[in-house]
């Protein structure tokens, strides 16, 4: 298959995802295809320090760059020559089979809901995310593609994400829940009352009802759905709070007893490793008409590499194939909402 | 002043509430007076067993109790002989000038709005905890009063908050972020941008602008605003996440070292303690007409004796006047919205 990476995005863009296309490319098939997006100079040049020949990997030309902070919509209007642009075109064009970036996810949803299209049968997409719990991994779906859902959306993550939860993540009848703020069913907002409905409806759905954000932890289910304005807030704060009660541990060591800091290293090294959510390579963008990976942008070599490796195994195991199969087969259908 | 607490309400009442009391009252004024509302026999057994005097603390009799996952608003108007609901009628009659509760927060919340009213000018109250972060104490409004949130309740929560920041946590021009998925203008909801023109046309508002979940630990801001649902799901994400990074840690010590996990539990009670949010002793109902403070479900007697210490600093330092007087000021008014 052929794997697309826009090369450009990312705070460690482009050493950091060129690297983690070599490291990819030696655990991939030997038909496999990796295609860089960006500039050719300077994908050519950091190929060389890089110490890897000119035929390992497809340079596809792209001469401008979307910045992380860029307003999407109008950088994707104004750079039709970006990395970002240029990546979702090769999807369009089938060009392609999967694409990646570690870029703008503002500007990378947008390109891939543009140009990609949506599966048949699906309404919007939505970014699903896993979260290491010390329950095992947690589908968190959205994560920010869809910022104001209506219930037929987050129905739709429901399903979306239980076929990936069951055919990537070996779970075979994943508990769905959603994320509200009460675990009684009269709690919650609107939208939640309504979506509960829905879930209730499909008798093919494991739904376990509603769950808190303290729960989400302790292992009571495989799937989280939520609003992307919901699930972005808990995905970053989640970042925020653990990097700071690490950050507290290590103040307290050093301050009090530096022996210790140095045997409590392996210690954090060790649950770093265990609970790294860069192990599961970034983020699908379920519900696109096509394999789409969105990667943190601090993503670094090793996570790109997971990345890729996600993007051939959702592609082998025809995961959206099966979702549009699962589609069909609902009663609840977006016309109805 | 007279303080008027549920003694039946929270997971460990009512041993843990009245112990938290008896405390308190040792750190208050001899005039101050503290009012247990309760089954009198339930009440007198536990305070002789804690071997206080019968005048110590003033008895209220309340036979019913609201359970912890009753549905608040039915539970309400069901029990009216209820802790929670002879608390509120205490305060709607004048005869208490604050209230504090560790029950149902549902109840609680619906019981003040219902009985005591809002302060003037105010759309609708939200409730405040305080965050212990590395950066210092964030104030976050509202973390599930109000679900579904309007751009005047936000704008409301943001000038409120100041008031109560500056006066209690004594930071003189509280820096007021607004919750959002990025930190660029355009990105967030419909509501969140609605709100930034409210909060960028108050000239005495420090609005620094939108943060995300990860900034919240970084010092960033002192005041963060969000939909009742959001800060709700922040709230208790946080406590869940905490409680998995420590047994993760924990887990991990005891696997690989048991003397590592002995010298290192001095240091994790130590940061405990430093960022433990029970020490500011519960939240504040904010725009409520009078002092309410909704306590966690888990309060044990030190939150309490907390809580109350601040009810009668809440009092004391008259921050409904200054809110009201504040409020009155504001050229944003809620029937411009």
């Amino acid at each position: 298959m052929r794997i697309a990476i826009d090369a450009m995005g990312g705070d460690h863009a482009p050493e950091e995802i060129i690297k983690g296309a070599l490291e990819a490319r030696q655990a991939l098939d030997g038909d496999d295809e990796l295609q860089l997006i960006g500039p050719p100079d300077v994908l050519e040049a950091q190929l060389r320090t890089l110490g890897a020949g000119p035929d390992i990997v497809q340079i596809v030309p792209a001469d401008e760059v979307i910045g992380m902070d860029d307003p999407p919509v109008e950088s994707l209007r104004r750079k039709r020559k970006s990395s970002i642009a240029v990546m979702a075109r090769l999807a369009a064009h089938g060009e392609t089979d999967a694409v990646l970036s570690a870029g703008n996810t503002g500007a990378c949803v947008a390109a891939c809901q543009l140009r990609m299209r949506t599966l048949p049968g699906v309404h919007r997409p939505g970014i699903a995310a896993v979260l290491p719990t010390l329950g095992g991994p947690v589908t968190m779906c959205d994560v920010g593609a869809n910022v104001s859902c209506k219930p037929i959306n987050l129905y739709q993550y429901a399903v979306m994400s239980c076929v990936y939860a069951r055919r990537l993540l070996n779970i075979e009848q994943p508990r769905v829940a959603i994320m509200s703020i009460g675990e009684e069913e009269a709690k919650g907002n609107e939208l939640v009352r309504r979506t509960r409905e829905l879930l209730r409806a499909d008798p093919e759905l494991n739904f376990v009802g509603n769950v808190e954000g303290r729960d989400i932890f302790d292992g009571v289910c495989d799937v989280v759905i939520c609003e992307g304005f919901v699930g972005n807030v808990i995905l970053k704060l989640t970042e925020g709070l653990v990097d700071m009660v690490f950050r507290a541990i290590k103040q307290e060591l050093i301050a009090g007893n530096l022996r210790l800091a140095m045997e409590f290293k392996p210690i954090i090294t060790e649950i770093y490793k265990k609970y790294d959510y860069h192990e599961y390579g970034g983020a699908l963008l379920l519900g696109a008409n096509g394999t789409a990976i969105i990667c943190h942008g601090s993503s670094k070599s090793r996570t790109i590499k997971n990345a890729i490796l996600v993007a051939k195994k959702f592609h082998t195991l025809k995961i959206n194939e099966r979702i549009v199969a699962r589609l069909a087969q609902c009663l609840v259908k977006p016309n109805g909402q």
